[in-house]
């Protein structure tokens, strides 16, 4: 298992690590790269990558708040659950995606690039990545 | 592949299943242990553990039934899809989710705990789990 | 790593795709395996199989362009991102999944099948299918 951290800038913010992540698995001979992401309000996902990809991902920043209202009647935000819709919109999007490679190369779609998702930002986040055959 | 068996009590449950979970992986001498649930109306996912884990539970539960809402119009309700709802719910978090391990230890966390997603409870449950190297 | 491809029909279809990732899978004798949809709209999801499967799947199509709605106020529809809910809705999905395998069978529960999620269809689409041990 490898540990990359990244810095997020933002509250909520799709942060593109495609780098990090390829670095990292480049010299590795295995068949699939996992990622997991080991917090409860951050999560990863693929998107959009090249011209537009910003546009993307601040539509779907947008869209995620919307979807789920920091003035929705919370019931516990008083209780020690100071963000619940942060928690929410973790659970909407993943905690591990699986990517093949091959020869140490991410198998990506020619639009698709790596996401950590940020939804109680700004901070230090962290990416397992583990290499399988 | 081992099988884990737990029960829900209720109709929408986040179930805290991180035990069971790291007691089928202790043994393992894996780096990575992939959950996966065989049901099309319950999920898997990470949220919060510890103190205020219960809140957190409760909002996601609550947000789920809010953002997908019974009393939509659904087509299909009276053709044998007699609850459309927990399909889209379940859809909305994960069949299958992937973590890593060290010496057989879950490498969640610290304030992450494994969830079954019930929406369709109270029900017996499945969840395999499968070591990969 | 196996590639399959398959064509959708409609702009959302949830396309039941199971018989061919069974026929990619049946000669291993892998553990696990692993779904991965390079596309950045179309993700892939376990649902419903069997009678009134296709009830489900149009009530899950419905279902997200609900929530993700084409009429809200997109910031960026007018700048390259021609279809930002699309993204959306492949970001409630997943661009991945894992399914145990038993002698070259998925180990799917009774009443699941494996659907492509597409949210800008029809189009040609791939799958790629790495089995790990």
């Amino acid at each position: 298992m490898q540990t990359l951290t990244v810095a997020t800038a933002r509250r909520t913010q799709l942060l593109d690590v495609t780098a990090e992540v390829a670095a990292a698995v480049e010299d590795s001979d295995g068949a699939l790269a996992t990622l997991f992401v080991p917090h409860t309000t951050a999560g990863i996902l693929l998107q959009a990558a090249g011209p537009g990809a910003s546009a993307v991902a601040t539509d779907v920043e947008a869209a995620l708040e919307r979807m789920v209202d920091e003035g929705w009647p919370w019931d516990h935000v008083h209780e020690g659950d100071r963000n619940p819709w942060s928690h929410v919109r973790t659970a909407l999007t993943a905690s591990s995606v699986s990517i093949p490679l091959n020869d140490g190369t991410l198998a990506l779609g020619t639009h698709q690039a790596v996401f950590l998702a940020e939804f109680d930002g700004p901070r230090e986040r962290t990416i397992h990545v583990v290499v399988s055959s």
